[in-house]
């Protein structure tokens, strides 16, 4: 018999989630029904929306429950299927949680198609981060030939997706990223036309410096401090996109932008977005930046670790500041 | 020779501006030129901005400089003309500031038409504060039939009207103001559906009472917990104008929307507003709203007192919660 290793939540965390968050089982795989495939899971998709689902409190998206296998997007491939639009085989991407296998009616898996792009790509910027970043920066930040457009999280899964397709649109970009590697590889490998080391220098300091005339399009991962700086930078009738707050999801309570009166005397904006709403758009993102990846204008980095019993360690990674690119990992 | 009474700004106040901010003369009238046209102002307008002016700090508008006539919206009549457009007892709406003659080459001076509406309407509801509410309202805050709207300082000169426009357009509106007083007048004489009274429940209760459903528009006067307490409660695409922040004008620092990861959450916006962007329309806008009041659906209401000497006992009302209806002096 197919044994499966999980990893389900235990206790909803208050603040930084300790090892205790999770519990890991070892359990039988279950026979499919009519309808379903079977999955072995082979990479499981890390984003900072996680620490999100583990609270009680309303959002986006149901909280995963105390009990139950956590959430997490993944790539798996059909090891048996009664279900007739997947045959084994299959490459899927879907929402398998962080187990070694799955079982699903399907709804909500897409095939995965045979390109010479790698795997992990369909989870990164393929995934649900490259449509973050496409339909964050297009249709919510929409930018303009020519726009100062600043990235936090420059050298992350979606902030180094955005800033590449606002090149690519023409516009001027700035990244904000922590520590010299990755602000020299947002610069030198993604393009980036320059990068402010908020770990080295004061973030106020390096925008005044790299936007001397302010920000058309500030597209927020972090909030805090950083989300402050950039809206004293904002020019008339500029876009912020609220993506995120990685700064802010550990916290007990989260500290608001003090400064978003800025919003009035720019006739600015601010706007949230959840990458779902674009779920219909989907496949025409996938046929744009695929032809984007194989042409070499759009860069992929994916940081890949292995092995299920890992998952906390990998976990912490997504706050600590020592990712770069999208995190994964390969069971 | 004509003697001129003028309230001059006298020092960058640090927090609530202390007496000593201005300072009054008396000054003797010059002969208009060519082109000029001199004014006996009748009414000086009295807005919350006028504590932002005060600062040094780059805006919407430049700061009043040290030395200058405080700036104030006024209602003056022409009591000496040397400019064609216009003639003696024309009564004008301009910025003639805080003084009993103005002298202007009838730049940003418009003539009050001659209507049974009281003159002291023309600086209220037909004025800076009517035209903020109706742009406010209509143009960023995109009201449609039937949507839920919150408005803070519902009492006062924006507030009262922005809910009226509401109301007028097939909205459920509530109101926010401080005292029963208050929220009496915003149900019974101006017709919102609900008040919540901020300085005798909580906010957060009350609009949970109030709109059980959630918020759709959500129109900030005031900032601070109000408005933090308004975001908790947006409904899916809500739309926050920002159009104020009273409570925080005479802080050292402004605090920030602690909540506002729920525009996230909500795929809601927030968006700055200045009245001054549709100055092309305020001719439109003047005559809606003038078949509003005449027909009696616009209920309109000042709170006039009387003499330049009295301007710092008119300018601390604007903060202290005392006013009702648009705060004006007549001189």
């Amino acid at each position: 018999m197919l044994k499966n290793k999980v990893v389900k939540l235990s206790v909803r965390p208050i603040g930084f989630p300790p090892k205790e968050t999770w519990i890991y089982g070892n359990e039988d795989v279950k026979e499919i029904n009519e309808g379903e495939i079977l999955l072995k899971n082979l990479y499981v998709s890390f984003d900072p929306a996680m620490r999100g689902w583990l609270n009680e409190a309303r959002s986006y998206i149901p909280p995963v429950k105390i009990g139950e296998v956590m959430r997490a997007g993944t790539l798996g491939e059909v090891v048996n299927s009664k279900n007739s639009k997947f045959k084994k085989g299959d490459i899927l991407s879907g929402w398998g949680g962080v187990q070694q296998y799955s079982i699903s009616n399907g709804k909500g898996y897409f095939k995965v198609p045979n390109t010479e792009i790698p795997l992990p790509t369909y989870i990164g910027t393929l995934g649900m981060p490259g449509m973050t970043a496409y339909f964050g920066i297009l249709e919510v930040g929409k930018i303009k030939h020519g726009d100062t457009v600043l990235v936090s999280a420059a050298a992350g899964a979606v902030g180094s997706i955005v800033g590449q397709i606002a090149k690519i649109k023409g516009c001027k970009v700035i990244g904000i990223a922590g520590g010299k590697d990755k602000c020299d590889y947002v610069v030198n490998e993604l393009g980036f036309d320059g990068c402010i080391d908020y770990k080295n220098e004061s973030v106020k300091r390096g925008i005044k410096r790299e936007c001397p005339e302010g920000i058309d399009v500030y597209f927020d991962n972090v909030g805090g401090e950083i989300l402050d700086a950039a809206l004293i930078f904002l020019k008339m009738g500029a876009r912020v996109v609220v993506c995120g707050a990685i700064s802010q999801y550990n916290e007990m309570s989260a500290k608001g932008p003090n400064n978003y009166l800025s919003l009035l005397v720019n006739r600015a904006s601010m706007k949230g977005m959840v990458v779902f709403d674009f779920a219909e758009k989907y496949p025409l993102a996938t046929k744009e930046m695929t032809e984007w990846i194989l042409n070499g204008t759009l860069k992929s980095k994916e940081d890949i670790y292995e092995g299920i019993d890992n998952f906390y360690e990998v976990f912490k990674k997504l706050f600590n500041g020592e990712k770069k690119g999208k995190l994964i990992l390969k069971l």
